[in-house]
């Protein structure tokens, strides 16, 4: 006998929290697919010289091989180090490879949405995941893409969180060309220089200003204490409102000619995400947001929940300058942002944010009798064809029984077809979350659930 | 540079095939759920000592294996060799296991379904597939489950397919009961026996009846003439109406056991399945169908197009008596039946019997002039809100290109928001499928597109 277990660091759930995760995942599909993306599935298996483009670093020792008995026999035997297929570590890269493999058959700006799990072999710990879904919308130009799809995806983002209802969130800005122009005007011009400061200075909320402050002045940067004070006022700036953002970019001044490209983008996002009718509480721009990831070049994202600051970011992204530079040599900026839904749900089942749902099945038909079964086997077919989700019970047993079931598995309405209410051409229906009861003419049975139905999801 | 490729094997599909391929997703979702079945979804990876509770066999050869290179290293180390971790090769084997795992939260009769990505290392072959969709629906029963279970699953496949409209098919249905009894009335006694002839009987439609009598009078069967033809007339039987399915089951006369038991239960099978509402001309008896999987017990099915048998069958099953017996020692009886969808999305799209969906893109919004973006956003959002999926055309460009635009890439709808549409408050619209153009109020524009589409959809 073995023990039925599923391996380390997979989430797996109980259908009425899948039902949950499902309903989840349907709702950002549904958003997305309301401003303009387009489905792409790939493998999950790459290649693994086309997914492992830069070997080395972190990413590749996370990677998951994968291999057959056959072709881990061919492997021994020709001494091959590494396996030919790999799992995908995330969305971005099976894009990239997407968009150069079907340049020809796409059209640009190519807009898409990707709902796949991604496979990291990450160190073990609460929370973190070897498998989960990322929510991806991309939109990808061809030698160049205007800035003003980086006021869509904040745009479709709001969408997003909004139908979840998992309460106030903020989608914060920023703009790496205003960082990079102000750190050139604090006297912190190298690139790679830049680039170091700027990764402490993406710290900040999680190691604190001193540490940061320390870092800066510290040997490695050597920054004058002046210049760090500086810097902290500006990764400290939050905006309040749509004409507080305004403000505090004006308030920048001229500068020079990056920090003024960063700015002119942030304004035209800005104004444009109020055009798609964006609250303005929901927006504001963040001078502390920098990404790790080393490619974005131009607006970045992050978002968080206003209650749970903690989470940290629940969606991000930015705008990139080429994704697909090792395939293709076709330029190919975009812009990006992710959901990493498994991970989410983990985080809004631990704050109480989402609770197991109702079932998805909305009616449980009753039997007492194996001379009814026919007739209850009809009543299921007439309430599928009206789109209720109908389980029937197949087997007679007590009726108490029966309601038990109903009421544990989360089914909404029972239904009682007994000879009474057959000879008389009704159904009796109980409404478990109402906790009412009411006989109804069988041709009318599935009109009057549905309609209750939807009552129920509008009051909500 | 890198040549941009998928691996060998895999399905990857442009973005109107994957709506038409996520289409036929949705639908046989919608219909397992109003049949009442609850989601599941389980890791791709499973413990490679879970998953492999028999070693050997094809099936071991396929399994691929899933290492880290950390764990990689680490199994070098030790000197292990097969891998932790190895990726599911079906459906069934993933829900034993949950069943078994989770035992003591789920409610039984346990209904569940679920529809994901399983992993095979096949030899390379056209239409043959590494990576493809399996979408399942089973019910396991704890200790027992009456067969009235096994006619609920062609029910729902039956709306499935119906709903799929790939033209006339047939559920086929036999039982293994009632084949095992008429083998013993030949003189086939021996189980293991039994079994081979089954298999060879399986290979009828394959390789014809000649095949099948020249092994089953040659050395190692050794049957009489007599007993073979009689066998091959009885494999032979098709029913061609309710009526005939019950004559042919009382032609089969009293028999011993066996047979008795799966003639009664094929009978019950049919009668409910009639009371479920499928129309007689959508399922059949066939006395060949044996499935080659040796776990099955009572009612078989397969699945046919009336008009592309060659595809041979496109959704199968049956009845097993016990799911789980490697990892508890509860008797889990079940009945479940499969969709293989890659590989039949290919056959249909071979067979041209699905074609290139239109865009999951509803509107295109135009654009002429940066003057009117922000209207042009403002409506987007009006028509999103109203449920309408819309993409935008961010910078000004031609109207000629843009409407090429919207027709090669399926959409539907093209609103053109000029001027003159402006100081009137109305919208132009063009319907590139019906070739039509009229003007509406802005107000009702989003009702208005609203109801076009739902007749086209009633009207299809």
């Amino acid at each position: 006998m073995i023990k039925p277990r599923t391996p380390p660091g997979v989430m797996e759930l109980l259908p009425r929290d899948q039902i949950a995760f499902q309903r989840m995942l349907d709702t950002i599909r549904r958003n997305f697919e309301r401003f303009g993306f387009l489905p792409v599935e790939t493998p999950v298996m790459e290649l693994t010289e086309v997914l492992l483009t830069k070997s080395g670093g972190e990413t590749e020792r996370q990677v998951y091989f994968v291999e057959s008995t056959g072709s881990r026999e061919k492997s021994a035997q020709d001494g091959r180090a590494v396996p030919e297929l790999a799992l995908r570590f995330d969305l971005t890269v099976p894009l990239a490879r997407y968009v150069a493999e079907h340049e020809a058959e796409l059209a640009f700006p190519f807009r898409r949405y990707q709902m796949q799990r991604v496979y990291r072999g990450e160190r073990q710990q609460r929370g973190r995941y070897r498998e989960f879904y990322q929510c991806d919308i991309d939109v990808i130009g061809k030698d160049s893409l205007s800035v003003r799809y980086d006021a869509e995806l904040p745009a479709c983002i709001y969408a997003v969180f909004s139908e979840l209802d998992i309460g106030a969130f903020t989608i914060q800005l920023n703009n790496r060309k205003l960082l990079r122009g102000f750190f050139e005007a604090q006297g912190v011009a190298d690139g790679e220089l830049q680039a170091l400061v700027l990764r402490e200075v993406d710290k900040l909320d999680k190691r604190g200003a001193d540490y940061v402050r320390e870092t800066l002045t510290g040997e490695g940067f050597g920054l004058s204490a002046q210049a760090v004070a500086t810097i902290l006022a500006f990764v400290e700036t939050r905006s309040t409102s749509h004409a507080d953002a305004l403000a505090k970019l004006a308030a920048l001044g001229e500068g020079n000619d990056s920090l003024r490209q960063g700015v002119a983008e942030l304004r035209e996002v800005l104004e444009l995400i109020r055009a798609l009718g964006v609250p303005e509480a929901n927006y504001a721009l963040n001078f502390s947001i920098a990404r790790g990831l080393d490619y974005y070049t131009g607006t970045v994202y992050e978002t968080t929940l206003n209650d749970y600051p903690q989470l940290g970011s629940i969606c991000s992204g930015g705008r990139y300058e080429d994704l697909a530079s090792h395939y293709t040599k076709s330029k190919l900026p975009g812009v990006g942002i992710s959901i990493g839904l498994t991970r989410l749900f983990w985080q809004l089942q631990e704050a109480k944010l989402v609770s197991t749902a109702d079932s998805s099945v909305q009616v449980l038909i009753t039997q007492m009798d194996d001379a009814q079964l026919p007739q209850c086997l009809a009543l299921a077919s007439e309430l599928r064809a009206g789109g209720l989700n109908t389980e029937v019970v197949m087997e007679p047993s007590k009726l108490g029984k029966q309601f038990k079931y109903a009421d544990r598995a989360g089914i909404r309405f029972v239904v009682v077809l007994g000879e009474n209410e057959i000879a008389k051409g009704t159904a009796t229906v109980k409404d478990l979350r109402r906790e009412d009861q009411f006989e109804v003419a069988r041709g009318e049975l599935a009109r009057t659930l549905r309609v209750e139905l939807e009552q129920s999801r509008v009051m909500k």
